[in-house]
């Protein structure tokens, strides 16, 4: 089994008859999923999707994968695949859009619908080519056979690569409800059918690895929440993520069979039950749903709102309720439904939200307590029936940060794949399957590409130092003017400090010895004005450090007169 | 039940016979718990701790309680009572004693001896009041019995504090495990023996009051750990929290067992280690434990090392292990076992240790994957018997966030207890109890103080949120050196930007707009320097919003010549 290596150089030409594969995302975290594949010149990519940031990443708005690898050979892009409608697999695709508007871009029917809402706010047109599982489509050397897999938003698919180095299945997100909701199953015959006819190369999806034995169906929150409308006194406010078409489903349908009104609120919210319902994927009863802004004229026992704002982002409705910062006023006998998943790193937020929910007198009602929540991955034992149906001859863990490709790798090994034929590929990292074996062959350069604002690329490392030091400790700046040859300062110092917890009164103290610092400066001849910045920045520095024990970040400007 | 009063006013002065209760912390919150209770004059505090900052809290070491309340009446106070040695207990001891030093400090023998040892390093000589369970001692008009609980650190004391206004008892943190390492039970026995005399207001521990059921045993995690040492091939590596004596006694068992040697890592962990073996709660047998500088001496098989940075904590040996940044070269076939709980907050921190270590090829067992940690705190189920078997006329939940003080409310009343003597009293929230009746009467100011570095309280909510504007998104700070009268630039501005993402080169195409907008407020008459930097900020900051859509902290400076 591979091991990481950071030692690794450009890869080698890729062998005639071989196959190249290069994930920019989406092998070493969870997010930004991306993988390119490479035949005689010509490259697919499957998903484009975007990563959100962590704490240590302050003020980015999104991560990109890195389109290095790919902006020299934009025209060699046959197509991009998108295995579903999730951002960390199609958040992206504006973005590489932006660099080639007309590569094509292959997908269900609702994972095309969503992505191009999505691409009309960014005023761009794609080039759709629609597919359905079992369909098989030529995108230039790669034939593409596509299977159905169900997941927590309908209409996803695995797919098949086919080309004369092998075949590869993709598996995409998956999990393996046996009873989903449209009754579209993952297609384990196809994969039979796949491992019996050789798969050279399967990539699956790693996210629960970790987790033993098997996901529960999607069908089985339903009575719990059945219950919950059952025993709600007054409002039921459901928060969900905007994509998941069948837990909305589900919460309509209770609404229905319980007599309340629905009212969608929150922008992503009302857009894609929108799509899900024109194109038939969501079935909404006549009268059903009202407008939120009537929503308040219902008594609140005839009502239900349907909202994001599970994960706890700060400006989304349910957050805002929480703080007493919405129009709707959250009050005893109200009942609130995180019917969602708690993704990793906003545990700190989400109970946030919890516990403004619960200063209110709501019943908080949230995975942790009761069973709202399905997972949208298999888990480790599912991820078994697919690694004995595909019987592959190599294996990659994809979509999954370590833990989940370690456990995913271990797995395989289990069910007989040879430890050498286990291929661990960060981000980067060049895979070619050649002679029926993939091997790592190279790296190439693979970085966050930061979002912020309007711009992409703008914010490097070296801004998010800084803005970690400022976020932690503030700054202090003084501006000196100096007369350039004395170094007397003729003009008292304008300092000022934000964030640094520093009475400025109290800074004051540090005059006279930046004066007599400047003084010895003259002596030894110093009048260059780096030089004068650096005795200012050391001078306050060490009188903070000494006084305060902090290091805020030190401004000196100097203006020589 | 009473709801959250933001109206509520000072309160009134204390009837005679009445016992006032304030917390200055612990309430609404996990962490630097702290009760005042106030008799005839006199005062009583139980526990003085600190809590952890949040990621909103940029920069913050730690946060006490707010000693406003008792700083004007220092020599009221008879003692303070330590129920337990965690830092959210005792940690704010050394705070309250700089502003008296000889307030008596009360606990047991393993509380004093750490809070002493601690007391050390900031060199003071506490009062100590050396007390075990079961007995009974006057410290001004409060006769206290003190009464034994177990929890997740030995010698820990539950406190009933008797005046002429009834009984009060404060559980301080517990469990229940019926089988404890040490033998020493929740004294359920004087819990009933108090509800038989009767017990006028109890305060009890909330953390777990969500948790359906109980807790297991501390001692069902030997299994595991023997597990652990069983199949590990290489080097142990068991992370624990610095305070946890069971849990470590477990690991050397452990190793003894299976004949490893033991060294303990960091600062905190030795300190404890020492102090709790010193008078007897470590049983440490001869030659196990070696100096950590000569583990590296012993083959990889033959060694543990127990440390601390279970929480992801950067600067710990634990996270630096992950990132390659530590003596210690985590390798293929190296275990390390997290015997922790998670501390809601560090969930991103933990994992990031998790991923690092995995991606080096160690095996990582930690809470998810196996049972290596049990909780300190009593659960859902063994409330109730606490509640039952005291029998309390008024109830008032501490020690939980809202969520938990509303659940644990919901169990007291489903007691019996009446609706009216339930308390949920935030921190400074006033209540009296007055002819056995336990009301809200009032609030009295109670902020978060701030500690960074060496000073308390310097930082406030303002420089806290310069910080987090700091920290997403930079600053640009322009100084414009001007002629008084005509605004003319006699020196280009000085631009410097940190953390914005923004080019200086690209901030160039500022300085034309600068211009003209100062010539425009000479033209209208302005020289008031502050209208000045009003005009530099809000051109500046109109142009960096419309170019990239964000909102650095924009700081002018104006030098008029």
């Amino acid at each position: 089994m591979s091991h990481p290596h950071p030692e690794l150089g450009p890869p080698p030409p890729l062998p005639v008859g071989g196959l190249r594969i290069v994930a920019l995302g989406g092998i070493g975290e969870i997010g930004r999923n991306m993988a390119v594949f490479e035949y005689d010149g010509r490259l697919l990519i499957v998903d484009c999707g975007v990563l959100f940031p962590e704490p240590d990443q302050p003020g980015v708005d999104l991560i990109l994968p890195d389109f290095d690898y790919v902006r020299g050979r934009l025209d060699d892009i046959e197509a991009v695949v998108l295995t579903h409608a999730h951002e960390d697999h199609i958040g992206a695709v504006p973005y590489l859009l932006r660099e080639r508007v007309d590569i094509p871009l292959v997908g269900s029917k609702l994972t095309l619908a969503l992505i191009e809402s999505k691409l009309t706010e960014h005023r761009i047109q794609p080039v759709k080519v629609e597919v359905i599982e079992g369909e098989r489509r030529r995108l230039g050397p790669f034939e593409c056979e596509f299977l159905a897999v169900n997941h927590s938003i309908p209409d996803a698919l695995a797919v098949a690569i086919r080309t004369p180095a092998g075949i590869v299945l993709h598996t995409g997100d998956f999990k393996m409800d046996q009873l989903p909701m449209d009754g579209r199953l993952t297609d384990l015959g196809g994969f039979a059918r796949l491992g019996g006819e050789g798969v050279d190369l399967l990539m699956s999806d790693s996210t629960n690895a970790e987790v033993p034995g098997f996901v529960t169906s999607e069908r089985e929150i339903a009575p719990v929440i059945d219950d919950v409308f059952r025993t709600a006194e007054k409002r039921i406010i459901v928060a969900s993520f905007a994509s998941h078409i069948h837990r909305v489903q589900q919460v309509l349908d209770a609404a229905y069979a319980h007599g309340r009104k629905v009212a969608l609120v929150g922008r992503s919210m009302v857009r894609n039950m929108g799509v899900a319902r024109d194109i038939g994927y969501l079935k909404v009863p006549e009268g059903l749903i009202v407008d939120s802004r009537e929503i308040e004229e219902w008594p609140p026992e005839d009502v239900v709102l349907v909202c994001t704002g599970s994960q706890g982002e700060p400006m989304a409705a349910l957050s805002r309720m929480a703080n007493r910062d919405h129009p709707i006023r959250i009050a005893e006998g109200d009942t609130i439904l995180l019917a969602s998943s708690l993704v990793p790193g906003n545990e700190t937020a989400v109970n946030k939200v919890i516990n403004g929910l619960s200063r209110w007198g709501a019943r908080v009602i949230h995975k942790g307590n009761a069973r709202v929540h399905v997972s949208g991955h298999a888990a480790a034992g599912e991820l078994l029936y697919v690694l004995n149906l595909t019987k592959p001859s190599n294996f990659m863990p994809v979509h999954g940060e370590w833990r989940h490709l370690r456990a995913h790798a271990k797995l395989a090994r289990l069910t007989g794949v040879p430890d050498d034929n286990i291929v661990i590929a960060e981000d980067g990292v060049v895979v070619d399957m050649v002679d029926g074996q993939a091997r790592i062959v190279g790296a190439v350069p693979c970085g966050y590409v930061f979002v912020d604002g309007t711009s992409v690329g703008d914010i490097t490392d070296v801004a998010l130092k800084d803005r970690r030091i400022l976020g932690d400790e503030g700054f202090i700046s003084i501006v000196v003017v100096v007369d350039s040859t004395s170094l007397k300062l003729t003009g008292g110092p304008e300092i000022t400090a934000r964030g640094s917890g520093i009475d400025p009164v109290a800074l004051e103290a540090v005059v006279p010895l930046l004066e007599r610092a400047l003084q010895d400066a003259a002596a030894d001849g110093i009048s260059d004005t780096m030089q004068i910045r650096r005795v200012v920045r050391r001078t306050v520095g060490r009188w903070v450090s000494d006084t305060y024990r902090r290091r805020p970040m030190i401004i000196p400007v100097v203006v020589e007169l």
